[in-house]
Order: structure tokens, then sequence, then C-alpha cells
């Protein structure tokens, strides 16, 4: 029995794309399915632009960081752009996706993608109901769906690299240094590698900042640190985008318009923070007596955390997700459903798209774990020291 | 309430030690505890080499390798060395470990081990009693336990760039390249850096090999390659030192000694293979009508791959079971179960020891997802055809 | 005959400074010298912050970015801050360097600096004579110099992964990237980095920058690329912050005040760039033919570029040099000398520093024999094709 | 004036030279020429296996390791394998290679080589006289060639990360650390990356190694280091494979045959060390009585070493070699001449392929400085301490 299948990826390339896409080409060739590669996200779709791939287009490509198939942002409900000689504005063209689909006799797509991408789906579903299979691969370097997803685990090693190597540099001029990180809503990435690194204070869009707690943990641990070091500190921040201005407790946006899935552009509570800090704390003794001048240094790594070699996680996750979707697909699949993960009994795990994409905030137990130890600070207080947490057998994993 | 505690690292050295450490010492100088640094594994607490640590002594080694307390395979059932101006053999000196421990006040000790040095444990509270608690964190570069264990990852990724680096050598000079990597009796590491770096054949101990079935996967994958690209081909193969000899069924050993816990120094396999592969397939046409000769290229990789950059990964769990422990100890512990987890209900997840450090082989429905697909070769002719894996809802993780 | 000298390093910190101190702390202690370490640059003996430096405090850090001894760009002749109990602005504190330096019985010292740090030299023996004897150890990250200097290695080879990793993400999202680096009147980083990694435009403070030429190149290269490429393309500048505005022939400033040796902040030369290459091409079909609409993709990578491993040349440089300056004092030196090499016959080789710190633009030469080749553009048109370099016997080097 | 020319790589790949390759293609097509990719070194020539490169054949590999031309050691003047159907052993089939040349109308052939690879040349120069023109571009991982060779920095780079990532296991286990790296007669590499990673003892083949010396050295320095560290200290030995048998005074080989340009295999002189440095010192107070048992462990990195990403230089330099062997080519050249530089005042710089592959033995001046200021043991007595270099006048480079 012949197939033919697409497969796509939308919204930020990350790690583990391309792994997806070669496990699933192999298999599918394998199985003697036709894969059609449809570029650009959803506007593959709606622009009719695509072409077979083939096990010598995709053979190694699996560590390679980026996607084959090129991305977009491009939302089939507000599509804003030309198709067939018309210059659109945020029109709905979500018919033209089914339309390309059943011309090009695609019996189901797998769609690689985060909540933006994959939240298509179940409105195309109930729109055009599910003669075509729409068959998701979760991907977020965020990390905000309800499993894990591709591309968190390589974004959060860059993302600790960038803060380790900045250390060194904040001690050669005994600054504090702020680092400012993507997270619009959830702040996992920051957290994760934030504790990696071991920042100091650790800033995510979850938990809204005590201005003067923070800036009396950052006086104090200057002080120890320099007392212990001859006089060399530091103390180095880790903020989410998405981290609430202290003040005005809002989010900070960039003067940019919105993408067409309505998101703003984050963009800049480093730069808020780092004044608010520095009006706070530039006479406090605790900092003075150890440096001439409190300097603060910022650094927004943008690009940058997205690039360099895929974690062995993301590429081996990768070629499983792909895998199991291609065997998900050959045995019978039901439109709207991710592909999760393969488990050690054997079983194909699903997730509904719809619950997938609700998002999931940073573990605040966890958190608190951290928080408690007074090893961290995450903005606020930490709680009252009575805490007793139940410890419970483990079932081997 | 002031306790007084110890903390050591035995067996091999991995990503993760120090961020236990650092988090043990951090957190329990909050509490007001009196940390230990027990020396050199179990041999400190036999010969007692231990120090007070101090938070200046771990600030900022979370992310680096090795383990500051230093370690070793010391058994302290099967001590050889010098105790007391004595040269003993193979002597059970369990009973100065309780000694030295009682001396010293010690109240409870964490112990960072795999399974040899974690096997002490449960041995020595049958032997002594429970009045000092140990309270064990896995760790083991070969993922051979029955929860994550610190190191694996780093590990795992340190493997993926050996291989991966070895691909544009090999294609250079048109070759079949060998790697091999440890793993006893579980090729986790070999298996997940297979995969993620896109080895073709990937052997493990849990697979015996099949040695026709590989040389013609050999063969075949060689001659492919070549034909899509040109006759440049190369084929990958990655081995755990634990596979065994495809004629005689038998794991390979040095001629060297064992170690205190009984364990022969494995390695070899991968020159017997390079003998058994080119034996077969010197003359097969399907690699010699794209290069001269056949070249077989071997690597054995050994410290190199423990070595580098901690995992984000191993730096953050590390960090968590540290805490988790010392918070376990807090609320009271009891002797012989390992801290594996702090899940995101805030519970402390334990394991007996005597549970946690029994073997955990490749999950081989897994191996089998990748197996069938033909992007693998694990060693042995896949299964049939007509596999149907369920499918089943997952639950967020 | 014992002697008592100081070190200091001054400005930004960068690759190689470390080893310098490692290997003057090491050599000199077996001199039977004492070394103190100056802190923070100038700073150091203008507020007497110094203390003796043993081989225990330099132990293995040659290889660790940042410098133990902290810097500043402080000047002395211009010094802001508190003295004695003053407020100072601007001030000339000349005189309390000499003084401490006298008074701490430091007979010489040395200067790893750049030309800021390093112009103090002439001006203090110009007036105050060459009691202490001034050695200076060239770096600058800038590679400005007239010699090579400890920082450029690291810091392009830094510079030229920032490029790669860019590359596929651009790819994936058919984008034209721009990458703005340090770099005021010389583009050495950015020229290295760039034709290492592969940009396709380079664009230096040393060349004015023709923006239709340029705008032509991108689109004509976007085209080519794509249409090898099945539509997927992209197009890299690298641009130097000290690059002129191509419509003001002027240096794009940030709206911050200048430091204490008369530099203003540079910044923003990318953002230029990018709205006009825009207004330019975003219409032209070489572009649109193959995406839906032109996207330009900033990255500004700052203290990310400084940080990281330094390089095996400039751990090996520094070492060198460190070497050869106290084999130098230790033979007599005379003050406002720089030593910048030790040749394989055994030479220390010096330079004046007056001499050393005057600038030292990219080699026009060689920028030319990568323009003509047609491989790269420089932000003009190339010059006539009848070019014919003459080609000379090379001595053995 | 349209010309066909070709290009090949021989002897092992190294880092640069798809960067030469690309850069060859690439300015080359730009001239109208047709270049010819020969394949496999020597070989491609003897057998005939070449095909015309265009740009989207190396658009983008300048920084990718290997060689996408292939390599080998195939010596035209000792050829063995099969030709026209008859197997040949140590056959002269040199005339193979002009008449192949010829047939296929290349007038120049660039030749990227060692000094084995690039040896052949004058000898066919003298044989065949000067129709075809040979131009050689030197590469050797060795650096022992006349001038800086394509492969140096990269594999020094790669070699000094492997000794840096040995010395926290070191440390972990208290051991003694020998690692063995490549280099037949030139040490190279292995004195480049021992420096830069901080080796205590740096063996190489241009010194005898003087067993009592280093024994003494590494005993003390081992007892030094643990005095300054609680007791937790290492010793790391860097070594290159032609360093000799302290005893024998000879090199050490694997049993192996011999290659096409007569060289036997080395290897082995760690195990050596090992030995007789353990018999010498296992007793040795100055380290049992830090450790319970001497520990020395090896590590012999081969094609590891190789691996890995290309540093910016060579691929920097790749491209100016080149570019300026077309540039050569295009203005009329004399066969026999490798292109070396070409220098910032526009000059192309030559060297006869006779001189530049005599051997190039590490600078013993240099040595010296290193060895007599104590950081560093060479395998011998430093000489006396009166030692006075002479100081010169640098001119800007």
């Amino acid at each position: 029995m012949s197939k033919k299948i697409g497969i796509f990826t939308g919204g930020g390339d990350c790690g583990g794309l391309n792994a997806a896409i070669e496990a699933v080409v192999k298999s599918a060739s394998k199985e003697g399915w036709e894969v059609y590669g449809i570029r650009r996200g959803w506007e593959g779709l709606i622009l009719n632009i695509m072409h077979p791939l083939h096990i010598s287009d995709v053979d190694g490509i699996h560590s390679k960081t980026g996607t084959i198939l090129q991305t977009s942002r491009t939302n089939p409900y507000k599509f804003t752009g030309e198709l067939n000689g018309q210059n659109l504005t945020e029109a709905n063209v979500s018919g033209k996706v089914i339309e390309t689909a059943k011309r090009t006799g695609l019996e189901a797509i797998i769609v690689c993608g985060g909540n933006d991408t994959l939240s298509v789906i179940p409105r195309l579903t109930a729109d055009y109901g599910t003669d075509i299979t729409f068959t998701g691969i979760p991907k977020t370097m965020d990390g905000d769906l309800q499993t894990y997803s591709l591309g968190l685990d390589t974004a959060v090693e860059r993302a600790k690299r960038v803060l380790e190597d900045f250390i060194p540099l904040l001690k050669a001029n005994g600054s504090i240094g702020i680092v400012e990180f993507f997270g619009r809503d959830v702040g996992r990435v920051t957290f994760k590698a934030g504790i990696a690194a071991g920042a100091d204070v650790i800033l995510i869009p979850e938990i809204p900042v005590d201005l003067d707690y923070i800036c009396n943990f950052i006086a104090e641990k200057y002080d120890k640190r320099a007392e212990r070091n001859r006089g060399v500190s530091y103390v180095l921040v880790a903020v989410a985008e998405g981290t609430e201005h202290p003040l005005t407790q809002k989010k900070v946006f960039q003067n940019k318009g919105e993408d067409s899935f309505g998101n703003r552009r984050l963009g800049g509570v480093s730069n808020v923070l780092a004044k608010l800090i520095e009006s706070k704390i530039k006479s406090d003794p605790r900092i003075t007596r150890h440096t001439g001048k409190l300097d603060i240094k910022l650094q927004t790594p943008t690009y940058d955390v997205r690039g360099g070699e895929t974690s062995y996680s993301d590429s081996y996750i990768g070629q499983k997700l792909g895998l199991a979707a291609v065997l998900y697909l050959k045995n019978g699949a039901q439109s709207g459903m991710a592909v999760v993960d393969f488990n050690e009994h054997g079983k194909i795990e699903l997730m509904p798209i719809q619950k997938l994409i609700e998002p999931r905030p940073v573990h605040i137990r966890v958190l608190e774990l951290f928080e408690r130890s007074g090893l961290y600070c995450f903005g606020r207080k930490p709680g009252e020291q009575g805490y007793k947490p139940t410890a419970i057998m483990c079932n081997s994993q």
C-alpha cells in the first residue's frame, strides 16, 4: 500500500528538526511511500511550494541546525502576502491549504511546530474535516508545550555557555552582568540555563520581580564574593524577555509590529532592570568599597542561542519522533494528534494537539527547591523555612 | 539543630559530580551544618582523609568536570594497600569505614557513585546497622542504573562528537571507521551517541553480533552511499567494549588484572571486528569498485570521552539531587536509600540502593523502532515487518 | 640580585592575558624576584591596590579568559573617581602612579595593554624619567597595533563561529543576515572572521561603503544561490562597528558618553545598513521571486565574542611574551619598550611603545587578493582586472 | 584565454584543504577556466579518476574538515594496486600521471600536500620536463615544512583541548597522564599544544630523553603541586610518537608494514615511557605520601586530533593560498614551485618545492626560552643559567 505524505516545519528553527525530517523520509521511503517536502511552514501549502524528498536529500542532516525545508511564521487564517497575483492582508486562506494538499494527493501531513504553528491544526480540522491526517511533532526552544519538545535541550545548552563565558569577563571588570534570553510566557530556558551556569539571579515571566529584594540580594552577593576573593567579585543575572517590568508589572515590548499570530516583539527588560538596579545600588557600600564605580554589562544574545551544534538529545529525540510518526501513520492515525514519545514498552505516546499546546510554566515546586536552599534568587523573597517535602518511592524509568 | 555530614564520590569521575558537591555544601551550610569532604571514595573513610568544606571551596565548581574530592574504585570489603603501617591484600576493612565516620561524628554520608560504589552501602548497613545514614546519589556514565544517573548526558554528548568528527575523515579516505566506547554490560552510551551521530552500525553488549549480517549491511551501505556521491563513501560503526566476540560469543578482555570490585578490564572488540570484517568483505565488489583497497580505521577514545564541559543537564540535575539529598536528610532519612529525583509536585523521589543498582539494559523496544526503520543496523537481522505498536495517550510531563 | 617588579593588565580583557601573567610570575619567581599583581589597570597604581603574586595564585590559569588582575580603562592623566577622599573629575593623577610604584619599591612594571593603556607610558617617561622601567606586552582584540597582539586570534575564532552558526538559520528563513562586530578604526577581526566563515559582504572602517554596489551584489548573490539550491538562499554581511555610514560618511555612535581616553561608544551601523539595504532591494525581483518578503536579521554579539576558550596561539604567545619580558628585564631593560616576540634565533624582539601603538589598518593588498577573485565584496567595486602581482622567493620562516 | 587546470590533495586530510579547493575553483571559474577535481591524491592521476568542479560543488565548504576530493598516500614511483587489469607491486607508474594529465588537457595542476606528496613533483619534472606546470600548496598537520602549512593550527588547537580536558580527570584520580600525539621527526604539534595547555613534560623527536631527569622532575612536580592543593596533584606529559626510546635511543614502531613512501608506522613510545617511569618512581615518597598507589593513565588520540572544526586561520590561509596559486598560474608560473604566502605588499611568495620539503625541527632557541624559565621540562637538564639573549628592534609585521 503506497502512500503520499508531506512534512513541514513552522515557527523558529531549532535543533532536532532536520533529525525528524531525515527519519521521516528514510523510514517512509522504506515503506515505499512518497514524501513531499513542503517549504516554509504553512506558506508552502498556501503557495504550493513543495518537492519530493529522497534519501540523498536527507542523508546525514540530523545533527545540522536549521531546517532544510525552511520555515516561516505564516498563519493561513491571517495571511499577508501575494497569492495568485493578489496582495492580501490578514486574509483567511485556509482553504488553499486543504486544496493544495488534496491536489497533490497528500493523505497525511506531519507538522513540526510549536504552539502557533500547531494551533492551526485543530482549526483546520474543525473547518474542513479529517480527510487529510495532520500529525504534530512538538518543537519549541521555549519548552512551553506540555511535553518535551525539540530544540529545548540545544537551546539551554547554548544559553548556558553564553552565561558561563560571561563570568570571566565580569570578574575581570568587577561588573554586574545581565543577560536577556527569549521566553515570552515561560522562562524554562532562562531557568535551566541559569541554574546550570550558576547565575545568581534568575528572573522569569512566571514570577513578578521584587525590586528591593533583588537589589539587596545582588549587593550582598557582590560583597560576600569580594570578601572571599581579594576584592574580585561579580554578580550574574539571567532574565527572560517576558519577565514583567518591576514597577509597571507589564511585559516590555520593542517598538515593532506583531507577527501573523498576533505576537508583539518583546525585548528590553534587561535595560529596564539595569537602570533600576543601578539607581538603587550604585552607592551601596557593599559594592563601592570593592570597586571604584558600579559597572553593569548587558547582553541580549538572540540568533546565536538558536545556532550551533544540535545536542545529542535533540538529534536522538528528533529521529525517534520522526520514526514514531511514520509508524503511527502506517498503522492508522487520527488527525489532530501529536506524537510525543515512543516509550520503553514499545508504545507510541500521543497527545491531542489541542492539549499539547496549553502553556506549561516552569514547575514552581522545583524552582522552590533551588530557592529555599539560598543558592539562587528568583526575584522574590523565598517562603518560610519550615518547608518539609514528602519523600516518595520512585519507579524505575 | 546542627548536623555533621560527609560527602564523597566513588568510581569514575563524570559530569555533574561537582554540581552535586556544590549544592550539598551550600545548602547544608545554610542549614548551619558542617560538611566534611571525604577524599578518594571509600578510601577516604578507610584512611581517614577528609576535611571540612566551605562555600569558598565550592563556589562556581558545578560545571567543571572531574571531582574536587577525587575518587577511587576502592572496595572496603576487598582493600589492597597500606593501612596503619600494614600492607593488606583484598582485606575486609569495612569496620574502619564505620569507625572513621563515628569518630569524626558524621551522622550521615552522601555517596555519589555507580553500582560498584553504591553496592557497598547495603552490605555496610547489614553488617553495622543504620546508626550512620548512608544516602546515595546515582552517577554513572554508562547509564546502567535504574534511573537517570549523573554523567550519562555529558558522556553521550562527547561520544557523539567523536563520531561526528570522524565522518569527514572517513569520507576523505573512503574508509570504514570503527569506534569503541566504554560500556561493560549496557551499551546505552554507544546506542544513544551512535544514533545521534548517525553511525550506520551500532553494536552493544545486549545484542549478539551476526557477523554475516553486518558485513553484508556494511558492503551494501558503502555501495549505495558511493553511488549517491560520485564514489565518495564510508561506513561508520560504533561498538561498546562489552559487545561479544561474534565467533566466541564472549567479551573481549585486555591482558590486565581486575579491580577491587572484580571487574576485568575490557577492550579490543573493535580490533576483533576489524579483522573479521576485513576478511569477509575486502574483495566485495560493492566496496572495491569504488575504492582501490578496503581501508578500516579504528579509534578507541577513552579518557577523552569523560572530559570536556559538563552538559547543562548534568549540572542542573547534579545540583537538584544535591539539594534534594540535603532536604531528605533534614527531614529524617532512612539509610540505604538513593535520592533519584525531585519532581514537579515537590516530592523527593527515592529508590532503595539495592534496587537502584540492578542493571538496566538498553530498552529493546526503543531499539527496535530504530532497527525496523532500516536506518540503523544493531548487529542482527531486524524482525518481521508486520510489527504494529499500540498508540496510547500520554499524560503531560 | 633580587628584584621587585609589578604587572598589570589594562583595557578590555582578552585571551592570553592570564598566560602572560602566569609566565611572568613563574619565571620571575625562579629568578628569586618578588612580583606584585597590580589590580584594575592603571587604577591599581593610582589607588595602590596590589598584592604579591605566588606560583599558587597562577598555576594553570594560562588558558582561562579574563584576567585575574582585573582591568579598567583608567587614564592617570584624566582620572575620574575618588582619591584620598576627594572626588576628582578628569584629573591628572599621574604623579600618584610613580609615587605608588616607588613607595612599593617596584623597579620595573610590565604593562599588558593596547594603544590606550600603553600610550600612558611614553607620557609618564617624558614627565617623570625612567627610574621605573615600564615594559609593554601588546594585547588588543582589534589587532590594530603594529605587531601581533594578544587576543586577536581568540577573538577572530569566536567571531568566525558566530558567523558560521548564523548561516543555517539564515538559510532556514531565506534571510539576509548582518552581524556587527567591534572594530573602531581597524576592521581586522571582521575581515579575517568574515573570510574564514565565508561572509559574502565584509565592511570595515578602512573602506567607504558604496551602497548601490553592495545592494546589487547582495541581490545578485541571493539570486544565484537560490538558483543553485531549489530556492534556498541567504546572504551574510559582516560589518565592523567603525564602518562609515554610507550616506554621511561618518561613524555611527550610540548616545553614550566617552571613556577616559576620549573614545565615544560606537554602535548601530548594522541598523543603518539594514534600513538602507531594505529600502533599496525589498522589491528586487532577484530576491522576491525566491521568497515572499525580504527578511533581514541583525546580530550584534558583544561580550560573547570576548569570552570562551583562549586559543592555543594566544596561550602560547602570551607565555612566550611573559617569559621574554622577564628575560629582558633581567638583562637590563630600557623603559618605554614593548617586548613583541622571541624569535627562532633566540633574540628578544622589541619595539618602542610609541611606534607600536601606531594604528595598523587591514593590509589593502591582501584584501584586494580576496576582492578581485570575486569571492568577497568589501563594499566597493573591485579594481581593474589587469592586475598582475609580482611573485617573489620566500625565505623559510 | 581559457585554461584547464587540475587540483588534488594528497597525504593525510587536515584543516584548510577544502578552503583551498573552494578558492581555487571559484577564482579560476571567474577567469573562465575549467577546473578538474582529481580524486584521491596521485592515485586520481594514475587511475584517471577526476571530474569537473563547479561553484555549486564547493560553495561553503571552506571550513569543513576532510577534503571533498579525497586523499591517499599513493606514490606514483612505487604504486601497489590494480592498473589496467594488472596487479602491480611497488611499480613505477609515473608516466601514467603525465599521460592522464596530457590526455585530459590539463595545463597546470595544483597539488596540496606535505613532504611525501610534494616530493613527487621534482622527480616528475626531472623525468618528464615542465610541459605541465605543477604548483604546490603546503599542508601538513606536523608543521614540519619550511613554511606555515595548512592544518597545523587546527591540529594544535585540537591537541591542546585533549590535554586540557585530561587535567580534571588526572586531578580527580591523582594520576600521571601521558598523551601521545603524531609527529615523526618533528614535534611541533606536541611542543605548541603542550605549552598552550600547560603540560608539565613535553617530549619531542628533536631531544633525546634523559630518563632520570624526567622521573625526578615528575616526582618533584607532583609533590609540590600536592602540597599547594591539600594533596590533590597530577603531572601531565605530552609526547610525540617519534620521540626516541630513552634506553635504546631508537624510535618505537608498531608491528605494521610501511606505506608507499617507505614510512613505518610509529606508535607505542607512551607505553614504553609509562613502564620506565613507573618502575623508577612507584615508590618515590614524593608521590606515595600523597596517593595510595602511583597511577599512570595513557591516551593516544589519533583521528580525533585531525577532526573537528577548521580553525579560522587555516580557513583564511587556505583560501589565500588557493587564490594566490590561481593568480600565479594566470601570470605565468614555473613548474616545481610552491605558493607559500601572499604578503602585505601584494606579492606572491614562492618557494621551490625541493627546498620547501626540507624538514624544519622545533626552533631550539624558542624551546630554550620555555626550558630555562623552569616552567616546562623537555626531557633533558636545562643549560646553564648565565644565558643572556640579545634584544633587537623589530620591524612592524
